[in-house]
C-alpha cells in the first residue's frame, strides 16, 4: 500500500464538510456532517477533528458554510472558530484567509469564501507532499531508518498524508525505512488509536510504547531519529507540539541522534517572539482521570492537564517545511525563510 | 492524618501471609491468602506485590511459608521466589538471606527462616522511618515545597510507609509541603491508583498528571524538586527505576531543580558495576495495549513494555537510604557507605 487507503478525514461536499470523528477511532469509521460553523466548531472542541493544519482547514470551511446560510453570519463565526482551540496558529490564520476573502469579494462572498477554504486545502495538500519529500531526504541521508514520532502527524492530523508521519511513510515508500515507533500520547491516546491505525493501513511495520518508555528506548539506542509534528512554531524557533515532545527532545539531544520538528510554514507565527508567549491550553481534567472511557484514579482527583510543551529552539536538529529544511532554526533562520518570496 | 489509616500491605500471620491484591486498588480492597511460595511468587509476578522492598519482604516470608509446609522444598522455593522478579535486588537479597539461616537453624529451619523474613521486615520498616527523616530534612533545607513523584513509592511499595513517597508524608507532617505531584505511570498506572489513593488517606494536596506532562511543567516551574525510589542501584550510583524515571531526571536536570532517589540500602547491588549491566524486564504487550482493562489500540499492534530504564548517577543530585544522604553518589562514595559499619 502506498497511501492510507480509504483515511480521508475531511472532503467538503455543497452545504456540508465530512469529517471522520477521530474520537471514534480506531473501532469505528463514523463521518460527522457538519453544517454550521457551530458544528464545525464544537468538532474542533472535542477533537473529533485535531491536527493543527487539519483544523486550519475544518475552521476555514466553516466560515464558508455559515456565510452559505447566513451572509450575516460572518463576523461570529470567525470569532467562534478562530477561538475553538487556542494552542494553533493555523486556525485563526485560515479564519482570517476566508473573513478577508469574503469581505474584499465583489461578486458573492459566500463563493469568495469558499474558493479560499479550497486554496487552504489545496495548499496543505501540496505542502504535505513536500514535507514529506524534504524529510525524507533528510532523514534517508542521516542514515535514519528506525523512527521514533509521537501523537499523530498524519492523514488524520494534516490534508494530504499529514506532516511528520507522512516523512515516515515517504521513507517506507522509498525503502530507507526499518520500523516506526510510535508513543501513545496521553491522554487522548491519538498514538495508539490514530498513529497505530494510520500505520497499519501504511503497511509500515512499527512498535507502540507507552511515551515514558521512549527517554529510556532512545539511550537504549532503539531509535535512530526523533520525528514530530508541531501545532505553533515561534519567530525564535520554539515549538510548542503535544504534551511529552519537550521531554522526547531532552532525549534525543542526551542520545545524540536527530529531533526533527516538520509542519507547513502556516504553522510558523511570527507574531510570537518565542515559545514563553505561547499560551498552553489546559484541558478537562477528567481526560487524565480517564483513557478511552475507562476510569483510572479515585473520582474527583485533581489533576494538571497541559495538551501542549515548548521545545526550546537549541534542542531541535532540523524544521522541516515545505519550503525546505531549516536546519537548527532559529530568529535569523526563521526570518529568512519568512522573506523568501511566497511566504 | 498522619500515617495511611488502614493501608497495611502485608501482614504475616501463622501459615499465611495476607496482602492487598494491589492490582484491584482503588476501587476494591482485596486482601490475597498466601499459603505456599508458589502463591507468593505469582502474586509478585502479577505485580498484586509490587515495590522492590515489599516484594523483598514477601519473597521471604515466601520461603519460610515452604519450609513451614515442606522441610524439603528450601531450594525449589528460594529458587522460585528469587527469580519472580528480575530487576529488583532486594527479592534475590531477602530470598538469600532467609535460606542461609534456614541452613544454618541448629533447631527449626523453619522457625529460623519465619525468623529471619521477620528481622527483614523490621529493617526496611526502620529504614522507611530513617529514609524519610533523611529525605525531608534534605528537601526541607532545599526549599522544595512542590515535590514531584513518579510510580508508587509509598506504604504499598515497601514497608512502614515507603521510601520517595514516605519523605513527601514526613515533608507534610512537618508543615514543610504545599503540594505532591504524582504521575499516573503507565502502563500499570501505581500513580494513578495507587500514589493517589496512598496521597488521598494521608490528605496531603495532590496532582495527578499523565507521565509525559512532567517535562514541560518542570520546564515552567510547577515543581521544585523530584524524588523518586528505585528498584535497583549499581556500583557507580546508576539507578534502575519504573520506566519513566530517566526522562523525569533528564527534565530535572534542565530545570536545574534536585532530582533525588530514595531507597534503602538493600536495593543496592555491588554486584552490578554500572547501569549497563542491569538486565531490563520486558514484560507483556498487552499492557501497553490496554490502561486498567480498556483496550486502547488495535488488537495485536506490536509494543516494546519495558518495565524499567536506567538513570545515570550523573543525573542524580543526591541518594537517600536510611544510613543517610549521598550527594552525587558515585563509585567512590557508595564504596564508603558499603565500608562504613552495618552495610
Amino acid at each position: 500500500m502506498t497511501a492510507t487507503a480509504g483515511v480521508v478525514a475531511l472532503r467538503y461536499e455543497p452545504g456540508a464538510l465530512h469529517a471522520i470523528d477521530q474520537t471514534e477511532l480506531p473501532w469505528r469509521e463514523h463521518h460527522l456532517v457538519l453544517r454550521t460553523a457551530a458544528d464545525v466548531a464544537d468538532a474542533i472542541k472535542r477533537l473529533a477533528i485535531r491536527g493543527a493544519p487539519l483544523i486550519g482547514v475544518a475552521g476555514a470551511y466553516g466560515v464558508a458554510l455559515e456565510l452559505g446560510r447566513d451572509p450575516a453570519g460572518l463576523v461570529p463565526a470567525c470569532e467562534l472558530l478562530a477561538t475553538a482551540r487556542p494552542t494553533a496558529v493555523n486556525l485563526a490564520g485560515a479564519v482570517d484567509r476566508v473573513r478577508a476573502a469574503a469581505q474584499a469579494a465583489t461578486g458573492d462572498p459566500a463563493a469568495a469564501a469558499l474558493a479560499e477554504a479550497r486554496a487552504i486545502h489545496a495548499e496543505e495538500e501540496a505542502a504535505s507532499a513536500e514535507i514529506a519529500a524534504h524529510g525524507a531526504e533528510l532523514l534517508a541521508e542521516a542514515g535514519a531508518r528506525r523512527i521514533l514520532t509521537h501523537c499523530n502527524t498524519g492523514a488524520l492530523a494534516a490534508p494530504g498524508r499529514g506532516t511528520a508521519l507522512a516523512v515516515i511513510a515517504e521513507l517506507a515508500e522509498r525503502g530507507s525505512l526499518e520500523k516506526a515507533l510510535a508513543t501513545e500520547a496521553r491522554p487522548l491516546l491519538q498514538g495508539a488509536r490514530l498513529t497505530v491505525y494510520e500505520l497499519a493501513h501504511l503497511g509500515i511495520p512499527h512498535e507502540l510504547v507507552v511515551d515514558s518508555a521512549a527517554p529510556g528506548l532512545l539511550a537504549a539506542g532503539a531509535a535512530d531519529a526523533v520525528i514530530v509534528g508541531c501545532d505553533r512554531v515561534a519567530a525564535n524557533g520554539d515549538v510548542a507540539n503535544k504534551v511529552g515532545t519537550y521531554g522526547l527532545a531532552l532525549a534525543a539531544q542526551a542520545a545524540r541522534i536527530p529531533f526533527v520538528v516538520a509542519g507547513p510554514t502556516s504553522t510558523i507565527d511570527f507574531a510570537t517572539a518565542t515559545g514563553a508567549e505561547i499560551v498552553i491550553e489546559e484541558r478537562d481534567p477528567e481526560e487524565v482521570r480517564q483513557a478511552a472511557g475507562q476510569r483510572l484514579t479515585l473520582e474527583g482527583t485533581p489533576c494538571r492537564n497541559p495538551a501542549f510543551d515548548v521545545t526550546p529552539a537549541h534542542l531541535i536538529t532540523a524544521l522541516v517545511t515545505e519550503r525546505g529544511v531549516l536546519r537548527s532554526p532559529d530568529a535569523a533562520s526563521l526570518s529568512r525563510l519568512r522573506a523568501a518570496p511566497g511566504v
